[in-house]
């Protein structure tokens, strides 16, 4: 690999272009709407099949529906680099979420040429991450690591289709689901993944490297004061439920400004009895708060209850909360992180690392494998949009960023004797 | 009268219990909901005629269908005081909203024991002020007043009945509606009310007297941000929508608090997507602005869109509103109500002067006759509710106060030489 490559943009619309092919496979028409092992899903992967064999490499479906394309080390017991994202998309998708990831991926194995490593790469392409069709997000990347439980396979989508059930339609056995278990040879995880926020395109940079998967709050929020006339009761004598969420609103957003990565929002709010002269005696809200530390998630949610509680009892107002998600933070492998930035640089592109505010299937995965995860520019921050882009000289600097990856990985295999 | 029968609860007492009775003509069994001209309303007719003609009053029911009883006076072509208040109700409403006023006229009637005045009593039971049935308020204080248009007769229900349709089922003749035109002999209205906000109670007054019916604005607010995601947006990228209505509501909040008499609400809001994980993209919300004085509702309100402004330009919010309501306030008559003020005294009754929050007849009234209004303490503020009540020592002081009131229009009358 030349570094010059990373200014050819060629490449990087080859790979633009594919990513295009397989958003025309959808369930909608007229959109790219493609949910867990739909009809529309054995089109991606007859198309993602065509391209791995092309790249000499041994394609399988495993029992979840994950594609999994093998091209093997120099030795066939020679350890595995799994590189992956996810095929599934949300309702009305764009074209580059999740599946980049994968056809980067194969573009990967192409650029090799035929020419073996000390290790072998596995490109998994996940059968389900958004949790659209069964509201259970992560199906593939758990079965990959063999978390997911055999109950599972009851629930049932909105049509009464149980998940073992769409197993069958799509020609898998559900028995064979302790099979797509990741081997045990495998050693590390990258997944490439559009940044599916505006954090790159704000400091002009085309790749972040993710640090970790930021933990997440979320909850109900809940204040109860006295709905009254709006033109007879003076303010003095008011209990006014919308005021006192209002100010907390303004605190949350004002608690989160002022710590270095911490994200806060009140997505939702309904205000009872919501007639515009009559005073809210009830609001609900939602809090959804995120950071790669859970100390600092920890503290900052209590702090932010406080304001809740304070703004409520200015107010004769009562505040309640119930917490509907309180997911840790997932690290990134630091070794493997280093590593990343390490390609970034010898790839000429100066490295940014950044905190995941969303989850990949990198979260579920870096439990069994050491993971690490690269971020490409999303041009106005916009993801899970039909408009969803990636700039082709961004995808050309992550095709060869993944290059300078892979010949660390093999340069760092060869020095230590370790088989990889 | 004696002054000592302001304790004398029975009075109020029995005043309560007629309320009460009227109260169980409803069109919906189990609460208490009368719309105009339903059949429930002609049970309440028939009541009250019963009892005006038992204190000597002659009744008729006008072509919108106020009830109206009239107590002669000494001579036949003497001027007329009116003392009214309407007979519909909100759905599921109270028993005093309205009825109290016009059963506390018929017992001030009574309490002459047949000795006559000066002038002529009219008591008059609107048949229509809350809008429910046409949503158009008033309509029986227009008629009485003589501005119903005509073209409202073709206005309809949600059965597609018209108002003109309405009125002929009841049995009553839409052409005769200018003859419902107050007599021009009448000289002053008095109308009684219950308070319908928390104001006397929290000074612990029976009674009020309305200054005005206070200037309302109200309008539509709306922010328009950028939806984005909760989890991969920073703080300082942020163009959340519903925080900058949440900064403006408190300050609409603040802005109320220290300006005397004025109220201003923010009863309504809702967030798009309203989703807990996106950053709000567009929020609406309401605004009610009330103030006696014109000049200070409009200061105010320029004061609140400039906060809007503000609040929505640190975020880059786009901000903007259309008002859908603007309602100069209506003073009543200072002279009649200064009289009221010194029936209070006499009835051993400390004054307050206050603005009614609300809308009543007299706003129609006071156009076209000197108006004032008596306010009678809501226990607990509650009104619009079937647990609205009054306490029968504050009737029993609206009626002493009534007929003191009385007694200072008859010696103004003998002491001016006027007709009353």
């Amino acid at each position: 690999m030349k570094v010059t490559e990373v200014t050819n943009t060629e490449r990087g619309e080859s790979i633009i272009r594919r990513c295009r092919e397989i958003a025309a496979w959808t369930d909608v028409p007229g959109e790219t709407t493609r949910t867990f092992l739909s009809p529309s899903m054995r089109g991606v992967h007859d198309l993602l099949r065509a391209w791995m064999e092309e790249a000499e490499m041994s394609v399988e479906v495993d029992a979840v529906g994950n594609l999994r394309g093998l091209y093997p080390a120099l030795r066939p017991d020679a350890p595995r680099l799994v590189i992956g994202s996810h095929l599934d998309t949300i309702p009305n998708a764009g074209a580059f979420d999740g599946v980049l990831g994968v056809v980067l991926g194969i573009a990967l194995v192409e650029e090799l040429r035929g020419r073996r490593l000390p290790f072998a790469i596995e490109v998994v392409g996940f059968s389900e991450e958004e949790g659209v069709r069964f509201s259970k997000p992560f199906l593939g990347s758990m079965a990959f690591t063999g978390t997911l439980d055999a109950m599972l396979l009851k629930i049932k989508d909105v049509h009464d289709v149980s998940l073992g059930e769409s197993i069958l339609s799509f020609g898998l056995d559900p028995a064979e689901l302790p099979a797509a278990k990741v081997s045990p040879r495998a050693f590390a995880y990258l997944e490439m993944h559009i940044e599916q926020g505006p954090l790159l395109e704000s400091v002009s940079r085309p790749l972040g490297v993710v640090e970790a998967i930021v933990g997440q709050s979320r909850l109900f929020a809940s204040f109860t004061g006295k709905a009254n006339h709006a033109g007879t009761t003076p303010m003095r004598l008011r209990h006014d439920a919308l005021a006192a969420a209002a100010e907390w609103i303004v605190a949350v957003e004002r608690i989160a400004s002022v710590r270095d990565g911490l994200v806060a929002t009140v997505g939702n709010i309904s205000a009872l009895p919501g007639a515009g002269n009559v005073i809210a005696g009830d609001v609900a809200a939602t809090l959804d708060l995120r950071h790669a530390d859970d100390a600092v998630r920890s503290a900052s949610l209590d702090k932010i209850l406080l304001e809740a509680q304070q703004a409520a009892d200015r107010r004769g107002v009562k505040f309640a909360w119930r917490e509907t998600m309180d997911q840790d933070a997932v690290p990134m492998d630091e070794s493997l992180t280093s590593l990343l930035e390490c390609a970034m640089l010898a790839a000429n592109v100066q490295p940014v690392r950044m905190m995941s505010g969303a989850g990949h299937d990198a979260m579920i995965v870096a439990a069994h494998l050491p993971s690490c995860m690269l971020f490409v520019r999303s041009p106005g921050g916009l993801s899970h949009h039909p408009a969803e882009s990636v700039l082709a000289k961004d995808v050309a600097a992550a095709l060869t960023t993944g290059m300078e990856f892979l010949k660390l990985l093999e340069a760092r295999s060869t020095s230590t004797g370790h088989e990889a």
